[in-house]
């Protein structure tokens, strides 16, 4: 009898916004297969019974490359009845989930996905930062800062709209030339944008500034990555609706 | 003593996709203010002490009008412990929720915010849709189908590009509409577009096609709003990575 292969979202790092779904699954999963950006505390609702197998991946250091990754999900399912296969955040969000999951069809390979509460959602709502509203902001993008051949060439014309709630997940590296090109086609220096570093937990902290001075008050703040970068009016709205207070 | 506002998304709809912290709060709350997006399988996880107060809103036929439901938080707040207001899907996604955290932060009430599986992530996962692929979307783009004066008078150039996916919040009415522009602006009337129905529900159901024949198919299906619609090359995936097996 084959097993199910389970491609789970835990969220963006909380691990009480995991979904009810994902919590019964790794408390019954026979193994667990997890990402660099699923958090200890994540990791603690998995069962005693379960065999848990770290497969990176951290940028530049990939502990398991793609196609063993993905190898290994299809051994796992002819072995055991329960595999979970953990990413941060949503699985079809910049997760690569899409990928997986092709591969397991094509072998014949049972699976479901189970959505998770991505970043965007997750980080905006701790940070107090509405990603829609009426007055202004009637559509949000989600990007990421680094595509497949390691440039950073976004649709730009795109990006630079007003009206428009902009989510960068991962760019830190990037930040200052997104923020250059973001105004060199069109959006006003002064517009506001903001990176969260550790949005949810206990350790989370935001740099609210505008397009032309965030860089560099990120780098005077001594943000890391993993970060989630915020651009549009709606980043105003933290200065009423922050409530969310971290540690410090 | 004055009491907390949670503002709780309930998620797509599967009550499995509720946070582990929606459903603690649920349990415990005082009193509950729910909209119409929020089903009876969502409900059943209120707990039996708790005041339901139900406030709409379906179009064109609003239970509470937006000022009202904002006065009726404030006075709760003021009344009980644990006040939730659940919304469908995040707050934060076209769920008005930042509006109402303003009055409540300009009248001195105390609020946290919850975020929910937003519906594109929850019918995306459900509908084997990834939101994002290497090969096929960088990024995607969440507009809603109505705007505040009633038009649909969207950022076309915006969103009628290649390498990302669309979705379109509760756009039934418009979809028609919706479909011409993506193509008088440039997407191939053959670009893949999909509309989902009761999205992660044992009821749902999916019409994919192209632009150009989805009007009509879904028309012919007879869905029924609210509906999600996706556009994009990723929905092609779904012939590949449909796995939810909804009653039929």
């Amino acid at each position: 009898a084959r097993g199910t292969v389970y491609l789970v979202g835990a969220g963006p790092g909380d691990p009480e916004l995991l979904t009810l779904k994902a919590a019964r699954l790794l408390a019954e999963a026979d193994v667990v297969v997890y990402d660099h950006l699923v958090g200890p505390e994540v990791l603690a609702l998995v069962g005693p019974q379960a065999r848990r197998i770290y497969v990176g991946k951290e940028r530049s250091r990939h502990t398991l490359a793609q196609p063993d990754i993905n190898a290994l999900l299809v051994r796992l399912a002819r072995e055991a009845r329960c595999v979970v296969r953990l990413k941060g955040g949503d699985p079809f969000v910049f997760g690569r989930g899409g990928e997986e999951l092709q591969v397991l069809a094509a072998q014949g390979v049972r699976f479901e996905v189970v959505p998770g509460i991505t970043a965007a959602c997750g980080v905006a709502a701790y940070a107090g930062i509405p990603l829609t509203h009426r007055d202004h902001a009637h559509s949000c993008t989600f990007v990421t800062g680094h595509l497949k051949d390691g440039s950073c060439d976004l649709d730009w014309p795109a990006l630079a709209r007003p009206g428009q709630t902009v989510v960068i997940y991962m760019g830190l590296a990037g930040l200052p030339a997104i923020c250059e090109r973001l105004i060199a086609h069109g959006l006003p220096p002064d517009w506001p944008a903001a990176v969260v570093e550790q949005g949810t937990l206990a350790g989370q902290r935001v740099v609210s500034a505008t397009l032309a001075t965030l860089a560099d008050a990120v780098a005077a703040a001594g943000l890391e990555s993993p970060c989630l970068t915020i651009v549009g009016e709606v980043v105003r709205l933290r200065d009423e609706l922050a409530w969310f207070e971290p540690r410090t």
